[in-house]
Formats: structure tokens, C-alpha cells, sequence
């Protein structure tokens, strides 16, 4: 849900600075072209006056053809379907008239009441479809489930999962010549090894060992894929996206959330606010929205993405019995799962462990039930005096995700709304009852992910992790945060980041963003943006603390431009090199200062960085090593030292 | 340093909104008055239409006479030396004439240089200064250090010390009789235990407990000055002060760094960012200033300043010799420490822990040494071939600091400058200095904390607090973030909040704040702003992780307005009140918005929050407790749900 009013359409296309798009291929499926952002450094001027050259940097790009700049299409035609041959190539998917879609489904009465609204609000793409949305649906037709869990059970490495492997990797492994040929994994200069082996890890690292090959296999995905412990959302009816994993063992992937609300925003700002959230790195988007044009909104939104798009069903379901909770039926309900899936929505939050015994230990929190999914099934169950019927249908539900490759995200309804609610009997009695729906989905070949809270202060989050791995055998976390504190509204992209960065680290698969406007209102463009950097800041502060070769190889490359005085190189490998030049020119505008060897905080005169370069000519100049110079020198001053000992230490005056 | 150009003047001024400056008196000493600021809540509408008043909440305040709108002070005069009287009345200090201030001090080559230049560049303050600054120093006279550590270890509790404990209470005092009424501890409602006892803590609580006291009492603060795990900057000459404490078992603090710089700006922007600072929640304000006016610009900033003042002797130094690092010798330096000794500088940082042996472990680092003191000393002990002479004059330097109360901040002048340098052999070879250094400083009577890091990623940042307890004694630790990932320039205040929550909970004492223009340029009005509420963040996360029962109590009152629409409530008890009003206003102007029991999440026809509410209305309807009638209505349904038990869990259709 996002604030409207707010012209974002062109921004999202402009292309990020002295970067170049290029695709790595694969090897068991030649069809498999992984795009990546490569970076051009400039060459390293040494003491001694000659250049080196430094090797660009590629980056994980989740932009998808919207950041190819030779991409000639349009949000009008929608994305080429590139996965659909790989999905037709396995034989186990048959052609169907869909259900159609109704006026109902996008919150109107009728047609003709759909028709005056646009006439009225003049909203452009309501009701309309990008020519693309003329495809019939697809669904498994070989009497077995269609999920990338499936395949791997069986053994198969999908095109996917080469993909995935290629992309996990970051172009790495055009660099395995170079580090093989150096002893260990720390050849990678300056590696830290992470946090496996060491005496001071925390707990869930002994009982859970991390699994971080040094370069991610086909294998290994398909592997870590059939042992339920990650998930490659990818509906076989979304042939437009680009594949990715969600699982404790790769990257760690964040989400963000978008959508129009009840108080209003336009179809075209949320296609806008899709491309803008992948822009900024975004893995997964939610589609959120409530009120009309729900369905319209979504075919443009998964037509347009490169990235897997998950929604919260029970939202549209609610909207078609006119907001009343209590008229939600297992009908109305089921229909709007079919219609999404058939659109292709790649997972779906579904509030299933909500159950009936739960409700009354929620009365005596400081802030009861928050999540709005959680709210809706509890207040069904109180008014029916029944359970759940998410929990009682939850194999149909399976039935039809299998159908369709849909992922679960189970939802969390009963997550803390503020840290004095952390870590209670109903979080937890949920999150033990995600356990027993996660198996019951895997027996059904359906991928799962369970949803993780919300407010958590620094010391429970821990448990979380615990918890959630021991009870849900290993599935993909993926939380919301945590919110760290609640005195900071306005601040919230900032308290969460922390709990985020946190749980990432303990094994959390994807972080859920949290924007600036939380609590408050309805984020715009530049919250939208806030968000996702808090969070790739989370998720790439998890990898390293993790030992991911990738990310560590990042920040080596920028922190050897920033010691180097390199400025344009340091801005284009930061994760915002806009805001990261613009606040260098804000200082020192002239284009002089970006090659200078100095920066504003010592100016020209003395800085400490120069120091240390001088240190180092100094010893290159005596046609030496520059530690060599230096042990030499130490070993002389060591002499010296020893003799000035008594000085050193002797008694002060 | 921060970014000219700005004027900043009558901001930091503006009151925050429905707050009441409220005083606390001493018990002890009756002239502590200790002053808070109290936010008063609206009542909350209960569901049978009555209403109850919600407690208004005290509010730690460091903003000093400056945030009291009944002072009518101007920053020409200085504040009122409020704490001359008990300095004066331990009767072991003598006033004499000063060194006097010289135009050298302010970098200028003569009084006709500084004229000249004043002239040209039109600075009103510079070479002035303020009517309080014509007072003569106080030195100790008595043959002993003048300290709070050495009070406290002759048992006696200074005024600063009653001072203290009221103040780290945060008025939660006046609740003590409700309180304790109620059985244990957990009694503030809603109350997590904080880490101690929990089986998952980090390594560093079972090898160093914390002692965190329900009610901190003032000989609880003597008793943790005397063993040197927290310390009370207060320079004898900063009568101005308002006392506060830096330690483990204590409210987590932050510290902000301002100054101008060689690239330029004024004095009035200095006093005014410190009055900023403070504004919003700096403890304390680090004053590194380098280039012309030093000592005019500190002038200012001391004697308006009712928050401790830091610096770096050594950058003054440094100007002394036209910032030829080869040039300082032992003779400026010293000097220059009484200089700023006598205007009242509370805290010093001093790099003499970059001791000779360990600068050639710096040349084979990704980014050598970043820290400007340490580069200093590493560059004049290079060009000498001598040892530090800061080590070699540490005794000196004590006797120094015992003789005003200046506290040292150990500096570590050979912290990472990038995460691939954390926790390398440099950086640790000083902090074993640092704590030989931290012991010989205590001998001499003077308080003492460490400088930590800089650049380090999650998985290490755990070590650098449990070697800086064993090695440095329990001396109270400043981190300077640390930095979680390189990549983000522009967000490093995120990046660094998230090091500075882990390494705050477990155990740092303050934190120094990162503002996002971090390696970039200088910080400007908002920079400033940005930085101190993301510290206060991580500060604040940090207090609730270890259990600080004041931390939570303001978390709780903001959840219970934030629960019940109190919207207002939520804006006023939030870090930030403006910004969190401001954003909840873009979205929804109007003031009935505000009155509204829905937000623009949802908008008014569905609301989570509103359902759990519905919830117990429903339930005081019945004429019995909330809980009761779920529990109830569970009796009654559970009887059902076995009932149905074979239906919920009967096999799948």
C-alpha cells in the first residue's frame, strides 16, 4: 500500500551509473542467460607512477529486462514470457479456459458500475489488461504436483535451478582459476571465514550448521530444494520471471511491499512502484493491495515483473463479501486462489495457523492482534464459533498450489505488534502449528516458507530463529523485521534493519522491508526506495557475517576504491551511487574534487588515508616491499626500542 | 566537522511538542534538581464510553537550561554554572591565573593575523567570547586527584552522583510504591527480564553479568565509579554541566561529533549544532574541530553546553605546527592539554595506544590507518624512529587530566577502516595497550573509557566487547558504530546502527554516532539530526535487549497509544514527534484524521487493530473481564473443536 499523487514513471528506467548489463550462460541448459550489472573500475595509480587495472565487479541484478538498455518493450506488451519453453519443455502442464474475470473481482458490483468508475476516476489501465494477459492459463495436467520440489525429488535439474546456481554465484567463478590457485577459501584477499567454527557463534549455529558451498552447484540447489529448505517461487502461469531461491544457504532476499489501498492510488504507480523496488534490489515484491481494481492491478503488475510476486489472498477474498470478515466463505476463498494462481501470483500468504484456541491469549496483550490477515480469521472464527477454515481446507489449499507451482508463505497472524508482546504463547503456539502445515504441504510436493514477526527487542530474536527452524523442520524463514523498538515511528525502516540484519544472520531467508512510513501512512517513491537500501544493507550485512565469498568481495572492491581515493568507483559500487555522489558534491561540487586525493572531512592539507599512503611510497621507493621496509625498520627500531625501554617505561615526573 | 552554510539558529530552540520541563530534587544533596521531560497523554475511551487516564511519561533530557522554556539566558552570556557551588564546596581546588589564550591557539601566526582575517571573513564570534569565559580556572590544590573516581573510592557520593541515579531512573521512581505493590520484577507491565538468565545469551553475559539494578541508587553509582566500570565526565573548569555517567550497568549513551573544519564554517553553527544535538538526545558532544578558531569555537561550545565535551587534543596540536604531524613534540601537546584542560574539555581522547612495533601490520591492510589520530602518531613515530611519546608521557598525561577531572577516552588509532581489516592484529595489539594504559590511569586516580571500532561485520563484532572487558578490566568501551558492511555510502548510519544495537546490548557503554554523510562530506542540519535518532535508536534497543525497565516503560506507553489511535500520544512519545506527525500527515491531513480509530493502512471500513478491539468490546459487553469470556467462549468452543476434531482433521477432499 503506497502513497498516490506521485509521478514515478520514467525514473525507474534510467540506467545506474558505469554499469553494463550482461548475461551468463549456462552449461546443462543453454537457454539459461543470467543477467548481470557489471561494474568498470578505473585503474589504481601505484607509487611507483604505473597503473594497475582493477577487475570489474558483477553484480546481482534483480531489474530484469527493464534494466537492459537494449530492452526495446513496453508495460503496454508486458515481458517476453522467456521460461515458457522450459516449462512447456516438461511435459506435465496442459492449456485451459481459465474462470475469466469478473466485475466482482476487482471490487465492482457490476460491469457497467466497473465502467462508470473508470469513467469517473479516469483511471487509464482500470479494467484493461497489457496484451500479454491474453495467454490461457496453464496447469499440471500429469496427475503429480508441477513444483520445482517435485523435480528435484525426482532428481531433475530444472533450467531453473542452473540458473540459480549461475546467479547465486555473482560471476565469481570466472575468478576460480585466480583463487584456486591459492590455497583456501580465504585466498579470497581479505576473506573473513564467517561465523562457522567460531567458539563465540551463536547457539542456533551449533545446532543448525550453516551449509555455504564456496561456489553454489546445480546440484546443491536441487538438493537444498527437495530437502525443503529453500524454495524457488516460480508459478508456471508467470513465465516472465527471472528465477531465484529463498534458503538459508544462498543470499539472503528481501521483499518489499506495494499496492494500492482503500485510500486510493493508480494501477500505473504501482506497475512504476514494482520496476522502482527492483530497481533498488528488491527480490520479491508483495502485491498488497485492498478496495478496487485488485485483480487488474495484479495481471499488470505480474506481467511487468521479473521478480516472483506473492499477494495475501484473503485481502481480495475479503473484498468480494464488501469487507465483512464473518461472510468469508472456503468458496469465495478457493475461487480467489484459482483466479491468482492462474494469473501466476508466485506465493501466497495464507493465515492458516491462526487457530481457534489461539484468539483468547491474544485479549490480554499490549497490542492484541496487528496482522491484518490474523485480524480476518480470527474475527471469522469468533463469529462462527469455528476453526479456521484455512487450517480445516489446508490440503485443498495444497491441491491447487501444486497445480500451479505456488509457493506457501505461511502467514504469521498472530505476530507481536510491539516488543512487549515478543516471543508470547500465541506467537509461539502459531508458529509450532506453521510446523505441522509445513509438512503437510511438503507430502502434497508444494514449496514453503513460513512468515516471521514484526516487534522483537535484540534478546528474543534469537529464539525466533531457533524455534522456527526446530519446529518447521529447516523450511525458509522469512520475517517481518523485527522492529527492534517502538519509540521510533517515522524511524521504522531503521529499528527493523537492525532486527533484520540480526535474523538474517541467524539463518532468516528473506527479510520482508519495513519503509520510513510504517505505522504512519503510506510510503511514497523515496520510502519506497529507503526501504529497499535499509534492507539490501541487512541482507549483504548477514551475508558477510554468513562468510558469502560474493559479499565479501564487494565491499573489498569498494573499500580498496575509497582507500584509493577512487570516488566515481566508490559511488558506483555503493548500493545508491545517486545519493552517494550527490552527497560527495554537496561538499565539494567540482568535478577536481572526484579525482582528488583527499576528501572534505581533513581537506588537502592532512588526512590520514594520505598518511598511510605515504607510508607506503616511502617503503616502495626504497625498492623494497613495503612490508619488508617496515619489518626492516622494525627490526632496527626494535633495537632502539629495547635500548629506550627504560625511558619508555620508567617513572613519570 | 560538519558541512557551513546553514543557518541553524533558531531551531534548536523550538520546544517538542506537549512537553513540560519538570525537575526532580535530590534527596542527599537538596541543589540537585534533575530536569526531565514529561509528556502528557490523553485518556483513553474506554468500551462501556468511560474514560481513564493514561500516566504521562518522564523523558531523560539532555537539552540542558536550553529546553527549559522558563530560561532566558542567550548563548552570548553562557549558561549559569550551575555546578560552581560543589565544586567549590569539596574544598580541595584553587582558582589561578590561566596560560592565557594566544593567537597561536586559534591558528592564526599573530593577534594582528587573527584581526586581519576576522575582518576578511566577517566572523562575529571569532576571536570573542563568551562573558563566562572571563571566570579563572580551578586546578586541584589539595595533593590528591580531583575526580569522581577518587571521591567514590573514599566512599563519598557527590551531588553529580545523586545527580545521576535520579536521572537514570527516568522518574520511574514515583511509581515505586505501585510498583513494587506488585510481586517481582516483571511487575512493570508487560516487561521482558532483558538477556540475564536466558539460556541463548551471548557468550559475554556468562563471562561478565550484568548488574543492572531495578532502581539505580546514588551509592550504586559510587560504587561503580570506584571500580572504574563507569565513568563521570566532568571537568572541574565545565561548571555547566549537567552530570551524566558512562557505563555497562547504565543507560546506553550516544556521543555526537561536530567541529569545523579546514574546508570551513562558523562558530555560531558549531554552538548551534551542539544545542541541535542535544535537541534530540545527544549525551554527549565531541568537538573535533580542526583549521582556524579552535580554542574560540570550544570557548563557545563549553560555555553553553550542558552536556560533556570531548576532543582530540591532538588535531589543536597539530594546527600549532602548521599540521605537520613530524613537527609535534611532547612540549605542544602538553600545553595544549592544559589549554583545553582549563576551558573545561571533559573527556580527552589520546591515540597512545599506536605504539612503533604495530604500525608495519598496517601496510598489508585493505585500507592501512584511517583513524586521523592514529595516522598522526603513526606518521611522527615513523619520521622519528621513536616510540609514541603520548605512551612515553602517559604518566604526565595523568597527572594532567587528575588535576581538572578530564577523563581519558583511550583512542584507537589503529581500528578497521573497512570490515576486511576488523579484528586484525593491529587493531587488537592496541587494545591490549589500551587496557595496560587504562590500569596505569586508575593508579593515578583518573576515570577512563576505551575507543573501539569502526568497520566490523556482525559475526565479529562479539569479540571486540569480550576482549575489551578481559583485557581493558571492565572499563567502560565508545564505539564509533561499528560499520556492519562497506557498500552503503550515504546510509552509513544505518549500516553502523546496526553494529552499534548488537555491541551496545552487549555491553558497550556509548556509542558514537555515524551520520549518513560518513566518508563522504560533511554533515549538514539534517545529517546531524539523521545520526543522533538512529543512535538513540540503537541505544534505546540496546537498553530494552539488557532489560533496562525505563527503556521498556516508554516502549509500552507508546504501543498502548499506538494500539488504541491515540495518535497524537504516538507522535509525542516517538523520538522524532515532527517527523512522525508530518508523515502521518502526508497521507491523511486533516486534524479529524488524527481522531480517527483507523490509519491510511487499511482506511476506515477494515482495521486490525480496530477488529481486536471489537474483540473486547464484545467480551465487556458480556458484563465479565476480556480474558474471562475468551476463556469462556474457549470452554464452550473447545467442547465444539473436539466435537469437529474429526472434520478439522479429516483427511482432504
Amino acid at each position: 500500500m503506497n502513497a498516490p499523487n506521485e509521478s514515478l514513471y520514467p525514473q525507474s528506467s534510467a540506467p545506474l551509473p558505469n554499469s553494463e548489463r550482461v548475461y551468463l550462460p549456462g552449461t546443462l541448459h543453454p537457454s539459461v542467460q543470467v543477467p548481470m550489472r557489471k561494474v568498470s573500475l578505473a585503474q589504481t595509480r601505484l607509487p611507483n607512477g604505473s597503473f594497475e587495472q582493477n577487475e570489474s565487479v558483477l553484480i546481482y541484478d534483480v531489474s530484469g529486462p527493464w534494466g537492459d538498455p537494449t530492452f526495446t518493450g513496453t508495460v503496454e506488451e508486458g515481458l517476453p514470457p522467456a521460461r515458457a519453453e522450459w516449462i512447456r519443455a516438461r511435459g506435465d502442464v496442459e492449456e485451459y479456459d481459465g474462470r475469466g474475470h469478473s466485475a466482482r473481482d476487482d471490487g465492482y458490483l457490476s460491469e457497467a458500475h466497473a465502467a462508470a468508475t473508470v469513467r469517473r476516476v479516469g483511471q487509464s489501465f482500470a479494467g484493461s489488461a497489457p496484451a500479454s494477459a491474453s495467454r490461457r492459463p496453464l496447469r499440471g495436467s500429469a496427475g503429480h504436483p508441477v513444483t520445482q520440489l517435485w523435480y528435484a525429488r525426482q532428481g531433475i535439474i530444472t533450467p531453473e535451478m542452473e540458473y540459480i546456481a549461475i546467479r547465486e554465484n555473482q560471476g565469481l567463478e570466472r575468478l576460480r582459476d585466480k583463487l584456486s590457485a591459492e590455497a583456501s577459501r580465504d585466498s579470497l584477499e581479505h576473506q573473513h571465514p564467517g561465523t562457522m567454527g567460531r567458539s563465540d557463534a551463536p547457539e542456533v549455529f551449533r545446532k543448525f550448521p550453516q551449509a555455504l558451498p564456496k561456489f553454489i552447484t546445480p546440484e546443491f540447489v536441487r538438493e537444498e530444494v527437495a530437502r525443503g529448505r529453500a524454495i524457488i517461487p516460480a508459478n508456471i502461469n508467470h513465465p516472465e520471471l527471472e528465477p531465484m531461491i529463498i534458503g538459508r544457504n544462498f543470499l539472503v532476499k528481501i521483499n518489499a511491499n506495494i499496492g494500492n489501498s482503500a485510500v486510493a492510488s493508480s494501477i500505473e504507480e504501482e506497475v512504476e512502484k514494482m520496476r522502482w523496488s527492483t530497481k533498488w534490489g528488491a527480490d520479491t515484491v508483495m502485491d498488497l493491495s485492498t478496495g478496487k481494481n485488485i485483480h487488474t492491478t495484479r495481471e499488470w503488475i505480474l506481467r511487468n515483473s521479473p521478480v516472483p510476486i506473492g499477494t495475501v489472498p484473503i485481502y481480495q477474498a475479503l473484498e468480494k463479501v464488501s469487507g465483512r470478515a464473518e461472510d468469508l466463505t472456503w468458496e469465495i476463498f478457493r475461487d480467489t486462489l484459482i483466479e491468482q494462481a492462474e494469473q501466476g501470483v508466485d506465493y501466497f500468504t495464507i493465515h492458516a495457523g491462526v487457530l481457534l484456541r489461539f484468539i483468547p491469549w491474544t485479549a490480554k496483550r499490549a497490542t492484541g492482534i496487528v496482522s491484518r490477515g490474523g485480524s480476518i480469521m480470527a474475527k471469522w472464527c469468533l463469529s462462527h464459533h469455528k476453526e479456521n477454515f484455512l487450517y480445516t481446507h489446508w490440503d485443498d489449499i495444497c491441491d491447487i498450489m501444486a497445480a500451479y507451482d505456488v509457493s506457501f508463505s505461511i502467514g504469521d497472524g498472530l505476530r507481536p505488534g510491539s516488543n512487549a508482546d515478543a516471543n508470547d504463547a500465541a506467537q509461539f503456539g502459531e508458529l509450532e502449528v506453521q510446523g505441522d502445515l509445513t509438512k503437510r504441504a511438503w507430502a502434497k510436493g508444494v514449496q514453503v516458507m513460513n512468515e516471521g514477526p514484526g516487534h522483537v527487542p535484540m534478546h528474543l530474536i534469537h529464539e525466533n530463529m531457533m524455534k522456527q527452524l526446530e519446529w518447521c523442520h529447516e523450511a525458509p524463514f522469512y520475517t517481518l523485521g523485527p522492529l527492534t523498538t517502538d519509540i521510533a515511528p517515522g524511524y521504522d525502516h531503521i529499528t527493523s534493519a537492525i532486527g533484520a540484519a540480526m535474523i538474517g544472520w541467524y539463518g532468516t531467508a528473506m527479510l520482508c522491508y519495513v519503509t520510513p512510513k510504517e505505522h504512519l501512512g503510506l510510503p511514497n517513491r523515496k520510502d519506497v526506495k529507503d526501504g529497499v537500501i535499509a534492507y539490501k544493507i541487512a541482507a549483504h550485512a548477514a551475508d558477510l557475517a554468513k562468510g558469502h565469498p560474493g559479499a565479501q568481495y564487494r565491499d573489498n572492491a569498494i573499500s580498496k576504491a575509497r582507500f584509493e581515493f577512487r570516488w566515481e568507483d566508490q559511488f558506483n559500487l555503493s548500493l545508491d551511487p545517486d545519493t552517494a555522489r550527490e552527497f560527495h558534491d554537496e561538499t565539494l561540487p567540482s568535478e577536481g574534487a572526484k579525482a582528488a586525493h583527499f576528501c572534505s572531512m581533513c581537506g588537502p592539507h592532512f588526512c590520514s588515508m594520505k598518511i598511510t599512503e605515504d607510508v607506503r611510497r616511502y617503503a616502495a621507493e626504497q625498492g623494497i616491499t613495503e612490508e619488508t621496509v617496515l619489518e626492516q625498520g622494525m627490526e632496527s627500531k626494535s633495537r632502539e626500542f629495547i635500548e629506550q625501554g627504560a625511558e619508555v617505561y620508567k617513572a613519570p615526573v
